[in-house]
């Protein structure tokens, strides 16, 4: 029960090819369709994009803090420009706080916002597979615009 | 570096936790619209749900057995009914193999398919990730038909 599969240095390169791969996505979409076109009533992708990048950071490095702050909304970013520059100061962000969190505190749980107490690794779990269910939308946006987006599997 | 953040078993209960919820996913979907419906020429969600079967359970007996064995397409189910009761095997087999894997095997690298030569944490990781990108596009199928999805971090 308590035999590891998983490196803490490998979850974060699996995380940041993740990163790597939605960052691509970003790039796919045509400025005015990433800010205003969406399927179903849903969200534009620049939207998805700001919430993960409200999420990670933060996420992070309240953990790595051991403070609950609110989760905060974030709609800000009018550009796709502004949107890629952010994405990269989050990649940096995230590695700096990565880095400064103790592989015993992974089992430890944390109340994330103040409201999802679970274990540090799977709130880690929550922001990758949260940003691979959103871009997996954001796929669809792209199908439906005729564009071709990145192979899955090309981090 | 090598020091390690997740338990097999932890792994295990994060997989299936994301397969009960694919699985709510497959239930919100009307039996028509499940092998009919699609956004951007993409496939109906049934079809992404048979990708997921042809690829989890099969690749996982290939990994345990060290059998390199070709990628079967499948699109042979053709109700709700089946795929739900097809679905459910499938979660045996995986908890079945899972079980038969060595811890130390998940570092070995593996050729999945004969065509992906990766880490076996890595093709696990892939199987997940997969599963929760193509769900995420089921999400987008079912907001367009006007249908609430379950919530994303219910398991």
């Amino acid at each position: 029960m308590t035999t590891s599969v998983l490196s803490k240095q490998a979850l974060l390169e699996h995380w940041q090819g993740h990163r790597n791969l939605t960052r691509r996505v970003i790039l796919a979409f045509p400025e005015k369709e990433l800010f205003e076109y969406a399927v179903g009533g849903m969200r534009p992708f620049a939207l998805l994009v700001q919430e993960m990048i409200a999420i990670a950071g933060p996420a992070l490095k309240s953990i790595v803090n051991n403070e609950t702050n609110a989760y905060q909304e974030a709609d800000g970013i009018k550009t796709k420009e502004a949107l890629l520059t952010k994405w990269d100061e989050e990649t940096a962000v995230i590695n700096h706080y990565y880095n400064l969190l103790s592989e015993e505190r992974f089992q430890e749980t944390f109340n994330l916002f103040g409201q999802y107490e679970f274990k540090i690794i799977d709130n880690i779990f929550y922001f990758i597979d949260n940003e691979i269910h959103h871009r997996g939308q954001g796929y669809v946006y792209l199908r439906s615009l005729g564009i071709e987006p990145p192979y899955f599997w090309e981090r």
